[in-house]
C-alpha cells in the first residue's frame, strides 16, 4: 500500500554516495548515448518543426536545446530535446520493458541544468533516479501496457521526469508524491502514433510534463496522494495487469540502468544483426563489390513484417530495409547517418548489391540473430553468423563503440574538436562543477 | 473507416451558417455559465499556485485570463481558464456521458481570441464544434471509458480543443486529421486525481495541448491518420467498447448542445434537488427558523456515499453535506458561493438547522429528486417534492437563472455593472465584431 509515498520517501532520503561506480560509468554512457542520439536527431525536419511552432510561445530563453542554437524556456527546452533525441530511433531501449528511459528523463535534466548551476554529481544523481523511476513503474505494468497499445517510453517517462526534476529541486516527500500524482494524470501516448513526427514528440511532452508537474507540486498544487497504485490510479486505468512488487524489487540495491542498451546503427532494431554481420564481412575481406553474385540472408520472421523495404524512394526508407543493410555493411562497411540520405539512393554500387539480396525467414532465428552468406564470382563463399548483434545486453556496445557513435553523429553539428570535447566532459560528469560545461559544448 | 479524417471533413466544410439559431441561444447560454463558473473559480488557492507557477514561464503575455488581471501568453491563458472554470464544480454537465464539455473548448477559444481579432459569429461557431467533438468523441467511448476510471471531461476535451482552435486557425483537412492525432496522444487524465487540485487541471490541460497541437499540425507536424479509430489509437487503447457509429450519428442535423445542463448550485449534484427543495419553502413560507423543529429529508441512496459531512470543519466541506444543504435552503434561500465560506460556519442559526436536520435513504428516489419536510413548534408541516432538481435537462435553468448565477458570481469579481457588461456581450456574442469586447469585461 502507499506505493507512491513509499517511492518518494525512498527518493528524498537517496544520496549520491550511494550509487555504485558500475551504475556511475553506466549513467555516463546513457548520456553520451543520449548526446549523440540528441545530435543525430537535433535538424530533424520534426524537430525545425516543433522549434518554429514554440519559439513565438516560449518564455524568457534561460535554456539550451542540445544541438541547436536557439534558447528557450527550460520547459519548451525539455519538449524539444526530447524529440531530438527519439526521432531518429537512435536512444536506448531496455529490452526487458521496451522503454527508452532515457530521452525524457535526460531532456528535462539537461533543459533545467542549462538554465541554473547543477553540479555534475549531482545531475548524475537525478538521472540515475529519474532512470530508475521510469523503468520500474514500467516494469509493473509489462507487458499488459504496452501490449495493449501505450507507448511505454511516454507514459512511464513522466514519472521519471518528475522524479528527477523532484530531486533536484529537493521537494519534500508530500510535495513529491504530489508531483508524481500531477506527472501521472498527465500519463500518454499510444503506439498509433508509430510512424508519424508525433511518436517523437512523446518523451518531449513526458520530460516537460513531469518536470512542470513538480513545479506546481513544489508551490502547494495537490494532486492525488495514490497515482500508481490508487483504484483510479495509473497501474489500474492504464493497465490490465500489474504488479506493483516490481516497483521495490531490490530497490537501491540493483539499479535498473544495468539493464540498458545502445543501437550502434540509426534504424530498425531488427535489420541490425544483418548489418553487423555485413560489416564484419566487409571488415575482415573487403570483397570486390564487383565480384558479388549473391546474397542470402537468414533472419528471424519479424524482419519480414518490418523491414521488407525493397524500392527506396527516399533514403529515410532504408532504415527499414533488410536490403539496403546487406548492401551498406557490405560495401561500405558502416551505417551511420549518411547511409540514409537520399544521396545515397544515387550509389549505383548499392542498388546492385539491393537487388542481388535474398532474405530467407527462418523460424528458428532470433531477433537480435543473422546468418550473411555471400557468393563470389569465383565462387568463394564467405559467411557470418551474428548470434547477438552488437548493442545487445549479451554483446554491449563498448565505451569505445559509444564514442565512435558520438563522433559520428556530433561531428556534424560541432566539429571532430567539439566532439572531442562532449566525451571528454561526458566521462568526466561526476566532477564537472557546472553541467553547462557539458550542454553548452553540444551547441553548434 | 477513417472515422478521423470524416470528422475533420465535415469540420473543415462546416458553415457557421448551418448552426440552427436554438443551438446558437444554447451556446451563449453555455458561455454565459461557463464565465460565471471561470469568475466563481478565478480566485481559488490552486488558480493562485498555477498563476504563480507559469508566469516566469509564460512567452509573450499577449492573452487575458478569465476574472482575473496577469496576463500570458494563449497557452498558459488556456491552461488558467481550465483550471478556473471547472475547480468550483460549477461548470455545465452531460448527464449522458459524464463530461462537463465547455471548460476546456471555450479556455482555449477565450485564451486565443483575447490574444487576435476574432468577430463573435466565428467564436461561436468554433465553440459550437469544439463541443460537439468533445461530446461525440465521449458517446463513442461511454460507458466503457469513465467506468475504467478515465476522466473523461479531460481525455475527451483535447479532441474538442483541436476541432475548435482548428477551425478558426482553417486548417486544411489534412493538418487537421494530424492536429486531432497530436492531440489525441495527449489524452489523460483519471479519476484518482479527484479530491486534489490536479482534477481541476484536467480542463485546462486537455485546451491547452489541444491547442498546440493544432499548432504543430499547422506548421507540419505530423500525427497518426486515424489516431481515434486506428487499432493503437484512442477508442481501443483507453477504452474496452467503443461504438464509433456514435460520432456521426444526425452529425449536423442535431447538435450535442441540446443535452447540456447548468447548475445552479455550487455543491456535490446529488444535493442540489435538496438545496431546491429548501429554497421553495424558505421562498413559499418564510419559516422562522427558530420555530422548525425538525427537517425530514428523503433523498437517494448516494446522497449516503457522497454528501454525509455533518461535523464542517472548513466552510468548503459544506459543498458536500446534506445538513448544510438544508440549512442554508431554508435559513438563507440560496445557496451562492458566501453560503460556503469558513464564515458561514460562525452561523449558530445554521449549526442548529443542520443538528436538526435527519437524511433517510429511500432506495425508489433518484439522485436528481428530493422530498423534504420542516417540522414547526406549532405542529406544522411544511413539505416539498423536488420531482427533477433546477438544472436538469427535464427542467433546465433559464436564461434568467443563469443570469442571476452570474451575477452573483460575476459580482465579487466585476461588480455588478460589471456583471450586467457581461451578460449584455454574451446574449449579443453573434453580433461583436471582436470578442474581446466579452473577454476584458471579465477582468478585473
Amino acid at each position: 500500500m502507499k506505493e507512491t509515498q513509499r517511492l518518494a520517501e525512498w527518493l528524498v532520503a537517496h544520496r549520491s554516495e550511494e550509487i555504485p561506480e558500475r551504475i556511475v560509468h553506466e549513467a555516463k554512457r546513457a548520456l553520451l548515448n543520449y548526446i549523440a542520439a540528441a545530435l543525430s536527431g537535433c535538424r530533424h525536419e520534426a524537430v525545425d518543426i516543433a522549434v518554429k511552432t514554440v519559439l513565438p510561445l516560449s518564455g524568457p530563453p534561460t535554456a539550451s536545446l542540445i544541438g541547436r542554437a536557439e534558447k528557450l524556456d527550460p520547459l519548451h527546452a525539455t519538449f524539444i530535446n526530447g524529440i531530438s533525441s527519439h526521432v531518429d530511433d537512435f536512444d536506448d531501449t531496455l529490452p526487458k520493458n521496451y522503454i527508452h528511459a532515457t530521452s525524457a528523463v535526460a531532456s528535462a535534466l539537461c533543459a533545467y541544468a542549462s538554465a541554473a548551476p547543477v553540479a555534475g554529481r549531482d545531475f548524475l544523481q537525478a538521472f540515475v533516479l529519474g532512470f530508475e523511476v521510469t523503468s520500474r513503474v514500467g516494469n509493473a505494468v509489462t507487458p499488459w501496457h504496452y501490449d495493449a497499445g501505450w507507448h511505454i517510453t511516454s507514459t512511464a517517462s513522466v514519472f521519471g521526469a518528475a522524479a528527477a526534476i523532484g530531486k533536484l529541486r529537493a521537494l519534500p516527500v508530500d510535495n513529491l508524491v504530489w508531483a508524481l500524482g500531477n506527472a501521472a494524470t498527465q500519463a500518454a501516448g499510444v503506439r498509433e502514433t508509430f510512424g508519424s513526427m508525433a511518436k517523437a514528440m512523446h518523451p518531449g511532452r513526458a520530460g516537460q510534463n513531469g518536470y512542470f508537474s513538480v513545479l506546481l507540486a513544489e508551490n502547494g498544487f495537490t494532486g492525488s496522494e495514490a497515482p500508481i497504485e490508487g483504484a483510479r490510479g495509473f497501474a489500474f486505468v492504464q493497465s490490465s495487469g500489474r504488479d506493483l512488487s516490481r516497483l521495490f524489487d531490490k530497490l537501491g540495491e540493483r539499479y535498473e540502468l544495468l539493464d540498458n542498451t545502445y543501437k550502434p546503427f540509426p534504424t530498425g532494431i531488427v535489420i541490425q544483426p544483418t548489418i553487423d554481420a555485413c560489416i564484419q564481412i566487409h571488415r575482415e575481406h573487403r570483397p570486390d563489390p564487383a565480384a558479388i553474385m549473391a546474397v542470402d540472408v537468414e533472419v528471424a520472421p519479424i524482419v519480414f513484417e518490418l523491414c521488407m523495404k525493397k524500392d527506396l524512394k527516399v533514403g529515410l526508407e532504408g532504415k527499414f530495409s533488410i536490403y539496403h543493410a546487406a548492401a551498406i555493411g557490405l560495401v561500405r562497411g558502416r551505417a551511420s547517418l549518411d547511409e540514409f540520405t537520399d544521396a545515397v539512393l544515387e550509389d549505383a554500387t548499392l542498388a546492385r548489391i539491393r537487388d542481388l539480396t535474398r532474405p530467407h525467414k527462418i523460424e528458428t532465428i532470433r531477433a537480435d540473430e543473422a546468418f550473411v552468406r555471400v557468393t563470389l564470382k569465383d565462387g568463394t563463399e564467405l559467411t557470418r553468423h551474428v548470434e547477438h548483434a552488437l548493442g545487445n545486453l549479451e554483446r554491449p556496445m563498448s565505451d569505445r563503440d559509444l564514442e565512435d557513435k558520438l563522433r559520428d553523429l556530433a561531428g556534424r553539428v560541432v566539429g571532430p574538436v567539439g566532439a572531442e570535447r562532449i566525451i571528454d566532459r561526458c566521462w568526466r560528469l561526476d566532477r564537472l562543477a557546472d553541467c553547462r560545461d557539458l550542454i553548452e559544448a553540444t551547441r553548434p
